[in-house]
């Protein structure tokens, strides 16, 4: 149940069919999952949107694109979006990551979450020798 | 300013001295950050929260400590937790992260934000294709 | 699925039944929806939460209510509340929210959900020319 | 550093006037802090704040007075309320939380926030046993 | 849906098979709920996991355990987490918690969030009276 | 306190110099603030973040820019990102939002924020109603 309807057909749009195509070429696979297919309601934000997410997730960079997913995985799980969690574990996994790394991840994400609470509860101050700025 | 006031000598405790020794130890430095110096107040918390960040950050594991700890960064910044995106930020750069690692690593955090948002906006269903459960 | 069932007879309870009676006239229609069923598990907590959402949401004031509803819906984005997201889109909608101005509010929240990110990641400090103390 | 200024006068408005009167005497104590202070700029939110937290937190209930204001921090711990988890561990403190008791609330919100992120991670499904509108 | 598949025998793992065993010894009762089951697919983090809970939540400490889970439940409603809600929602009610309690709970939960997001919005500067660290 | 410094001298890139001047330019003002300068250590973001804003925020459309902000607000806060309050609030006032519909502002991002949290507690259940999909 989602908040909009996705488009009847939407390559009909040359735009959304250019995004379209250019996400299959660049998967090497037919399959255009729901955020795609909704966000062609809107073929200018589903063409930035997937323009952002291929120069950031899907070109060479210094970190490798499994370590680009465990990280945006950690980001959605903190911010509790389901759809997210499910399609970038997806990703994680079709990149290469192990059921041990994952476990990795697990781990890491719930001693943040937990060491995150904790120092809000208590309200530590910032140690002097974190300051970037005063760095020469 | 914290909700609660770090000991006044906090290694007459023996079980605080034992974390100091260890912590410093582990890190090779004297420095001791303040998240530890106010968790002293509750020498079990601080011992079993030293324990844990041990355990899952500082010793031998599939993922390398530098992505341990940008993956401990995201959690943070989506957590909003100010001290430990300063304090994991600068774990991160002690363990060899750049500065183009970490423009990687802003671009990553904020598209993820970014479609984390635009997912939940659109409540965006799952596509069946994610489903775990499904898998033989 | 929810922690608690609706009450079998909520409009027995004469509470229930009057702010029932002001929600179906507020909005010229017959529909009650769940919230409101809910919440009559504790009759001066659904008079209490109406009341408020009647005073802030369906009176006049300076926003308009569709700019209202619109709001309404960047918060529940960002506290990552899926019920509050369809009930305040249907709204806006009813509102008169086009699709086209959907797509506007889409992209502002994406936006800010990606700077409020970024800025956090960064810790980038407070300019003094923001600071409403010093105007005299 | 504030998004706006305090008023200068503040209860040379009688609405004002009569809120902070009934705080001072509500709490024994002449003390007016930041938030009151702040709202003061909106006479009508300040009243309807102060009354629901009045009624909420001050007035007798089956919870006891510092039972509620333990579960207020924990609250605005996961929502990052700098302020709001010094006033509200300050007010817990006056109402008799011991030093033990605080490290209790430490240990709960962190191990929280830990299976919460493991949760949301795993997108663990619901359990039908946890169905309360299956129960007759 | 899971973005991982629980273990077809968990119990022929003996580190699996000994925590169940405790789960069902502790609680008096056969069920195991989804959570312990899915975190099976890795004993190490099912075993740490339920030893903390278990040394949190269901041993002998100052605050009573229906309190605790309250307090649980506030972490996990402000993280959005909704199968933590469902699971000690459920327990709170196991543990004795009323509906009238429940009733008590919403209503503090919402205030605090109200408060929090209130406080943020109008980013109230804290009052030197909270800060702890100048105490003697 | 930042995470990183900004750099010395940043309009000696020329990536950064035009986007500064660009800056300038839409605002007809010569005050840069810091978000822009600690971006200026990756021009390419810089450029690619300033490029967005100016795309959303600070051209012709549906929305004007006081509503926008006040949204950019909303979600600000729910994400407690105090420097984006800051910064958003100020470019609100600049439009033209008057403290009246600050206060407005405020009242609905309170009471989003509270029934957000209720909803999340009592975890209702979709309306039928509310489902765009089955919409023909």
């Amino acid at each position: 149940m989602a908040t909009l309807s996705p488009p009847a057909n939407p390559e009909s749009n040359a735009v959304v069919k250019a995004v379209f195509d250019d996400i299959r070429h660049t998967r090497g696979s037919d399959f255009i999952n729901n955020i795609w297919l909704y966000l062609a309601n809107d073929p200018k934000l589903l063409q930035d949107t997937w323009s952002e997410i291929k120069s950031v997730m899907a070109s060479e960079s210094l970190l490798d694109s499994k370590t680009k997913e465990m990280i945006y995985i950690a980001v959605s799980v903190a911010n509790a979006c389901s759809y997210c969690v499910h399609s970038h574990t997806a990703a994680a996994k079709a990149r290469g990551m192990s059921g041990e790394e994952h476990g990795e991840l697990m781990r890491i994400i719930a001693l943040a979450a937990k060491t995150n609470h904790l120092v809000t509860a208590m309200q530590i101050p910032l140690d002097a020798a974190f300051d970037a700025d005063t760095k020469p």
